[in-house]
C-alpha cells in the first residue's frame, strides 16, 4: 500500500487504529473452540465487528507458530479476509543476512501479501534492504519498544553522545525514506516521542503498548502526529479480549470505537 | 539436551560440526523436485549421509517460512527425522515482548521439539527469558554475527568503552548459565574470539560463516575451543549444495568429513 493511500484511508475513517490480532487458544471465547478453525473464527469476527473503527490489522506470528502449521494455516486465511483497503503488518521482529532475510521478505510479501513486517535492526543494513526491494511494501523497524528489557540496551549512551534507539533510526532512515520505512516506539515512551520526531519528522511510528501495557493515547498523538498524520497506533488484548461472550465481538467493536472516537478528536485539532 | 551430552556426543565423533539446513527448492537437485515433498528429502538424505560427521543440525527458518504451511510441515518432518542424538538449532532469531517471546518458546520447543533457538538481544531480558524456563533447552543469543552489516550497530563504541555486542554479552551472561546460554559469533570475525573468551570463558559458541562466508576453521578453533570444547562450527551452503547431482549426498558426505577430520585435530590438540 502507497503511503498516500494510508493516509487518505485515516482521514476516510477519522482513525489511525491498529487492532493487533495476538489470538490465544486459551483466551478466545469458549464457544469458539468447537469450531474447525478457531482462531481464523474469531478473527473474522473480530475484522468484521472493528473494521470500520481501524485502518490496519497485526497479527504477531508468535501466536500463529506456536500452533505449527495449522496456525500459519490460520494466519494466511485472515490475511486472505482482511479488506484490501486495510494495511496489514506481519509482526514478526524478523531478520538474519542478507540472502536469509530476503526469505523472510518472500513469506511475508509474496507467500503471504502482507503490507508490512516488522525487523529486528541487530544484524545492520543487508538485514533490512532485502525487505526494501518490494515496491508499495513497508519495513516496520524496531527502534523503541515498549517492553521493561528495551532499557537493557536501546537506551545505553553510545560515544558520541546518542543513545542506541537513536543511532538505529539516524543510520536506518538513510536505507529508505518515508514511503517504504516506518519506526515501532512503544506509547510507554511517550515523551521520547518529541527527540524521535526530530531525527524522523516525516515517518510513520508504529505504537504500539497504548492500553494493556500502559501508554496514553493522548500523549502519544500530542508527540508523535505530524502534518501527514504519521501514526499507527495498536491496541491488542484491550480490544480482541474485551469480553469472552459469545458476543464478543460487540464489546471488541465498541472499546475500538472508543479509540476511534479519542483518535479523531487529536486528528481534528492537528491537521485542520 | 544437556551440556554434558553434548560435550560427550563432541568427543565421541571427534567432531564440533553443525550442518545447516538452509534447504532452498531452487539449489536442491532437479531430480528431486518430482518428490511429494522435494525440502524434507532431501534434508532426509543429507542428514543420513552427514549424521557420523556432525554433531548437530541446524534449519534456518527463514528457508521454511518462504514456502508457508508446506515449508513448516517439512521443518517438523525433518526435525522428528533428526537423530536424538544430534543437538538441534532452530535459527529463527526471534525476539519479542515477554508473553510473546513465551509463545515462540512454545512454538520450538513444545510444538517442535527443537534442543536451542537462536534469538535476537535488541528487546532486552524480558524477550529472552521465556526461552530459558525450558530445563535443558538453549537459547543461542546474536552477539557479533557475520555479515557486513554486523558493523553497522554491534560493533559502535559505547560511553563506557564496550562495543554494543560486548555490553550484550556482559548483561545477558547474567540470565543465564552457561548450561542453557550459547552465543552466535561469526567466523569472519575470528580473531574478537579472543576477547569473547575473556568475557564467556565457559560458554559455548555457534560459529557461522565457515566455508561460503570465508571464515577459517582453524582460526576459529585456535581462539574459540575451551576445556569442555566450547564451540560447535556451522557450515550450510559448502556441504549440502556441494553437487547437484543424483548422488549429491555423496559429496555432501565428503565435505562434512572433511571438517570433522580437520576439527578432530584441533580437539586431540587442545583437549588431550
Amino acid at each position: 500500500m502507497e503511503k498516500s493511500a494510508l493516509i487518505k484511508e485515516i482521514r476516510s475513517k477519522g482513525s489511525y487504529l491498529c487492532v493487533g490480532l495476538d489470538t490465544d487458544l486459551t483466551k478466545i471465547p469458549h464457544h469458539l473452540l468447537k469450531e474447525k478453525d478457531p482462531i481464523f473464527e474469531f478473527n473474522k469476527q473480530i475484522i468484521d465487528a472493528t473494521e470500520k473503527y481501524c485502518v490496519a490489522y497485526k497479527p504477531n506470528t508468535a501466536f500463529y507458530e506456536a500452533l505449527g502449521t495449522k496456525g500459519w494455516d490460520a494466519l494466511e486465511k485472515t490475511l486472505d479476509y482482511i479488506p484490501r483497503n486495510c494495511f496489514t503488518i506481519a509482526d514478526a521482529k524478523r531478520g538474519d543476512i542478507g540472502n536469509t532475510s530476503g526469505l523472510y521478505a518472500k513469506a511475508f510479501f509474496e507467500t503471504m501479501n502482507f503490507d508490512a513486517v516488522t525487523v529486528a535492526p541487530y544484524m545492520g543494513q543487508d538485514s533490512v534492504v532485502p525487505f526494501l526491494c518490494y515496491p508499495n511494501k513497508w519495513v516496520i523497524l524496531l527502534a523503541l519498544t515498549s517492553n521493561a528489557g528495551s532499557n537493557d540496551f536501546q537506551e545505553i549512551n553510545l560515544a558520541d553522545g546518542d543513545k542506541i534507539y537513536e543511532r538505529v533510526i539516524k543510520i536506518s532512515s538513510t536505507w529508505a525514506g518515508s514511503e517504504q520505512m516506518m519506526y515501532v516506539v512503544g506509547a510507554t515512551k511517550a515523551e521520547m516521542l518529541l527527540k524521535i520526531r526530530e531525527l524522523i519528522p516525516k515517518h510513520f511510528l508504529l505504537v504500539p503498548g497504548v492500553g494493556t501495557q500502559g501508554g496514553s493515547l493522548a500523549e502519544v498523538s500530542k508527540y508523535g502526529l505530524n502534518d501527514e498524520v504519521g501514526l499507527l497506533v495498536n491496541s491488542s488484548r484491550g480490544i480482541i479480549y474485551a469480553s469472552s461472550e459469545q458476543d464478543f465481538y460487540k464489546s471488541a467493536a465498541i472499546e475500538a470505537s472508543k479509540i476511534a472516537s479519542e483518535m479523531k478528536i487529536y486528528l481534528d485539532n492537528c491537521i485542520n
